[in-house]
């Protein structure tokens, strides 16, 4: 980042939180509590969850009105690189009495050209029906519903697993706290956490979640676009969630 | 502070901070940069300073906004209670081969009423010519140039001491980082730090600097104030520097 646009945010930020304090004739006893949060969550081990919950996704905004791709989401602090590779029918590991729906979750991967990716390959992981995730949560055995798997030669792909659980982020700490006190509650919605690989497109990292979830509109993490959302449909007991990713190509370097 | 006061602070700052993240286009990249900033200032223990170098000092114009009585100060991080009483003439315990120019410190208190203030009480301390804090900095004995003592019948007060020279926040850290990359020096302007009691009257805490002195509009803290400027005279090698001190009546409770 070079230094002058350093200094014309860091001026503007400085000159935003000041006319915040005048706006809101914060006093000197509110600030130093705020602080206290601040450096409260910090020590407690949330400081990125702090900033993350309130701020983290409207950067990847940003980023993503540049881009005609899929939009880009939070990678999040429970991908664990070198999940099993899968094989068609892609069924995601599962333990036998695995709890929850079954979910087939299927679409298609194509180029912001519009041309068909036959040799993309997902990486996907998941809470599981409690909300937690393998490698996370101990007592979970290793890789459960975290695979990868590869399209088809049309470009289309089908991974059967189970429907995640909303979870809530840490509700222990000053965060827990804070959203506690500004009356929100400390769910996330359902989702699916995804990288999608091509040849010669940008890798896209993103979060999927489902049109008839709970807490779509109130995300503790803000994190859900109305791009991101797969419809679902009902076989049975069986959900359907269809969605097709659009890579950008790689620009040149 | 009532909930709903809360709320409307905090859903404004994260509006204020998502426009400032739309506005200059802030990266993912650039975001986690600024987060890792954030918490590694945290964790070098310079949490504080990071926030009161940008912003404590704005809180306490909120208040003085709201008297008539002199601006309000920081305490800052020197403070120490249980300076030795001083008698007149007020000489402010010193060793023997103390550095720096003598200052000549007097003025009066009064009341907003106008009412001289024969029975206000002063506790004063200060950096030495080295820029450092008695209690502090290991090697200077105990309580130097740090001293409390009071007005005469008329409600003046004179007192002894040397000039203060400036000093630097912490440089070595990760706040040192951010203001060297802003292009900041890491300088406070010399100043006194003073805690003014009376009968039936706020406390008011305050620093006071010198109309002559170096780095006044360019305060690495942001904390200098037009009414905490005092003129100084030159009487030979003794500069002699003057300021009227107005408390406010405790409030009716």
């Amino acid at each position: 980042m070079p230094n002058d646009r350093l200094i014309a945010i860091i001026e503007d930020f400085e000159k935003t939180l000041l006319e915040l304090v005048q706006r809101h004739r914060i006093t000197h006893e509110e600030y130093r509590k705020a602080t206290e949060v601040v450096l409260a969550s910090v020590q407690a081990g949330e400081g990125s969850i702090l900033f993350d919950v309130f701020l983290e996704a409207e950067t990847l905004d940003v980023e993503s009105a540049h881009r005609k791709g899929s939009p880009l989401g939070l990678l999040g602090p429970f991908y664990l690189p070198g999940a099993p590779r899968l094989e068609p029918p892609n069924m995601m590991p599962r333990r036998p009495d695995e709890k929850g729906d079954t979910l087939i979750f299927r679409g298609a991967v194509r180029s912001t050209t519009g041309e068909a990716l036959p040799f993309a390959e997902f990486d996907m992981w998941q809470a599981d029906a409690d909300g937690n995730y393998s490698g996370i949560m101990p007592g979970i055995p290793a890789w459960n519903l975290r695979g990868r798997f590869g399209t088809a030669v049309d470009g289309t792909f089908e991974v059967t697993t189970i429907q995640p659980a909303p979870y809530p982020v840490p509700g222990d700490g000053p965060i827990g706290g804070v959203l506690r006190e500004l009356g929100r509650h400390l769910y996330r919605p359902a989702h699916l956490h995804l990288q999608v690989t091509a040849p010669d497109h940008e890798v896209l990292t993103t979060q999927l979640y489902f049109a008839d979830g709970d807490y779509l509109a109130t995300d503790a993490a803000n994190a859900v676009r109305d791009g991101l959302i797969a419809p679902v449909e009902l076989d049975g007991d069986v959900r359907i969630a269809t969605y097709d990713f659009v890579l950008e190509p790689h620009t040149a370097r």
